[in-house]
């Protein structure tokens, strides 16, 4: 295999598509939204592309007993009455600075393949606390681009996130730029500590307006119900002092 | 030297041969049974490449005195009554993600070029606690593979190994695929914590009831007796509260 | 992108420039003198030259809710009465070994486009104790150069900075010399722990004797009499035995 | 700078001449012995290459303000009255494993510029305790060189070094081997806390009998001397019971 391999699976033709990356991060909101979508559409929905790279771990998933070597599938979405999508998603992301920068450009050329002048990458800003309300910060590779997402509800903030965009999510918008592609990432608030389901439905309430999908949200909000549930476990046993606050390491692992 | 180097010792006609690999990893259960097969079936074998790599640790070996630069060694063996074997051995895989890729691929090209359609890469699966019962758990590239495997005692469970297979045994199965080889992965069951003769054991159990090869396990069977004794004294001294249960760090250089 | 990425802003002719490099390092010393640079003069400053690359970390900044790639930025300085100037800063230094060389390489091949002969690298040297007086140490390319420089103030030490100078600063120098480019690196002794603003004055002082640029120091000079209040607090609180004087990893993030 | 650069600075002819390799290790027994030969033979000695390499760190090195770039420096001597010598010295090994490799093929390629067909590799083998006797441990390329060196006092044990030979020097052995060429490596005992000018005595000492050079000894005595003073007091310090055993941090920087 080649440093980068990119298999065709199939080839559809789609009408203007936006990409939407979801690859795992912060919380694991983009690949929660990304991984719903998929879900919820799943009869609009077909496998375009995987793509390797030794950026990659050396690595494979096994599922009832068969192994998947480490890739990003790419899927294509045709809603009914909806903006096609093509949707990135995986279990990883390069291991190192450079495999990260390979990767940005594997997918903004396969995105480029489709006719993709939109980019949508998904993910979490961590604010180190629980949330109350969602809120989902953003930030885009064209000031002009700010105000119809503002109207959907997306905050930008003078100095958020403070540290940048680091990753896949960040060079989508860097690298996306220079290419003349209109990139934006949305994030969703979330603690940092839990996957969050909820985040994840915050960002896929904005996506939802921009690009006028309809998906069922049920089971994503069982999962953060679910989730609820732990957390106010957690706490009843810290109020009655029979337990320390978990650690992040602990909290890291919930959900 | 280039950065990967095959070296050509022997080039023996081989009939419809399988790759075993045996490189280290977990409980050393895969290199415990490679050496086991090279060392019971030696007049049958044939040391036929050694694989040189950049990926591999700056490093030479001293045996008496003689230095010899860390490599893969692939030896041909050819049993009177089974299978052609190609067996791949050594004292280290690669120390870096993008080596395992570059390797795994130079491991199959050898492979492909001696006509093997067929690989079982062995290795030891953790439990985190002592073994009483040594099951091999299986991983395959093919789903019809599985049933074969199943009836020669080999266990395929929905979710496990959980965190998939890392390391060069992961990618002969992955990168295998991609080329249209059939390729398995027998994890013995082992604590992780020791080197486990018994766990390599019943990882050649099975591989002689797929390959029908016949060798004896005396020398194996009582490297694992020797482990038993001092796993059964630091039991005693342990019993008698003179010493606290050693630590993983402790354990795995026992052995 | 590829590896390294060069993208041209501007091109305009400059007279006999020198090169002006203030990356981040040792109390920001480089970076703040550097920036005064550009701020003091930003009415003859142009952008000219954009550097991206792979040793960069995979990352955006934001402001402003937009979005821009890792770089570093060169600007051309023509002030009215002094030697133009080809001034390079940015964010971050290289991630790596290689990446430094390849940078340092890069930033060598811009300034000769430019026809510079002579290199500044501005830094810091770490002292480990609070400063009084602000020295600031010189090393260069060729034995010849030292006499001017020790008139303008510098000082050259038989062993410092003991362990040589490390990443960009110390390449441009060296790689400069095998280019046969005049280059000198000026450090600002600093305590090692603040940003610190007094050290980048001390430096801009020996820059202005020896290039004759003319620049108001008042927004440096307040930016270290903030500073100067914060350290004063620090101090009389340890007096009071309120408080331990602050560890390393405190006193890194003041300023 | 290419990713390696082999600068010509001199190219005396050489009669039949062998390597000494002297680069940084464990005790820098190796550097010192290689050092001592190039300061008490100065008179009959060239510099002839200097070798820069992305795999160095990124560095200068700086005395008497004057930067040098991070490099391996090849100096040949011609004795009177022994065999020629091509000296490899310097601050540094290579930073990451493909590095070395990449270096000692470098290496070699010099010395095979100049005809050499025989290496030696100096350095320490570490015992974790102070050494009395000054025993200097070898490892050859072939079975047959053993003897010859056994007579000239180099010892040859069964499994030692225990974890084989990491760094440029085993892999001049083992490259070397490849290229058919007689490489040795000698390995002063050292504790491997001190820098110990006792070990390489003991490593030229061997030398000085293979290779018929005549050297004086009272700078590296002298220096030997100075340590076994620091040596004797913190043992007094510690038989006082005023001071615990100096750590191994503590006895790696004395020296």
């Amino acid at each position: 295999m080649d440093e980068l391999a990119v298999d065709t699976v199939a080839d559809p033709t789609l009408d203007d598509p936006v990409v939407i990356e979801g690859l795992p991060g912060v919380g694991h909101v983009g690949s929660l939204a990304a991984d719903h979508l998929l879900e919820e559409l799943d009869e609009q929905t077909t496998l375009v592309r995987r793509i390797y790279s030794h950026a990659f771990p050396p690595q494979v998933s096994v599922e009832g007993g068969v192994a998947s070597l480490t890739c990003t599938e790419v899927h294509a979405i045709s809603p009914d009455d909806a903006r096609d999508m093509l949707v990135f998603t995986g279990d990883h992301q390069a291991q190192h600075a450079e495999g990260h920068y390979v990767l940005a450009d594997a997918y903004l050329d396969v995105a480029e393949e489709f006719g993709v002048s939109e980019v949508f990458a998904l993910g979490g800003v961590p604010t180190g606390e629980l949330i109350e309300e969602y809120a989902v910060v953003g930030a885009v590779t064209d000031e002009s681009m700010i105000e119809p997402l503002e109207d959907a509800g997306v905050e930008f903030r003078e100095d958020e996130p403070a540290g940048g965009i680091v990753g896949i999510s960040g060079l989508l918008l860097g690298l996306g730029a220079r290419r003349g592609i209109d990139a934006t990432c949305l994030m969703g608030e979330t603690s940092g500590y839990l996957v969050d389901p909820k985040s994840a439905r915050a960002v896929l309430d904005v996506l939802e307006t921009v690009l006028g999908f309809d998906v069922d949200y049920d089971s994503l909000d069982e999962r953060a119900d679910e989730l609820e549930d732990v957390i106010g476990k957690i706490q009843e046993m810290e109020a009655q002092g029979g337990m320390d606050l978990p650690s992040d390491d602990d909290l890291r692992y919930i959900g």
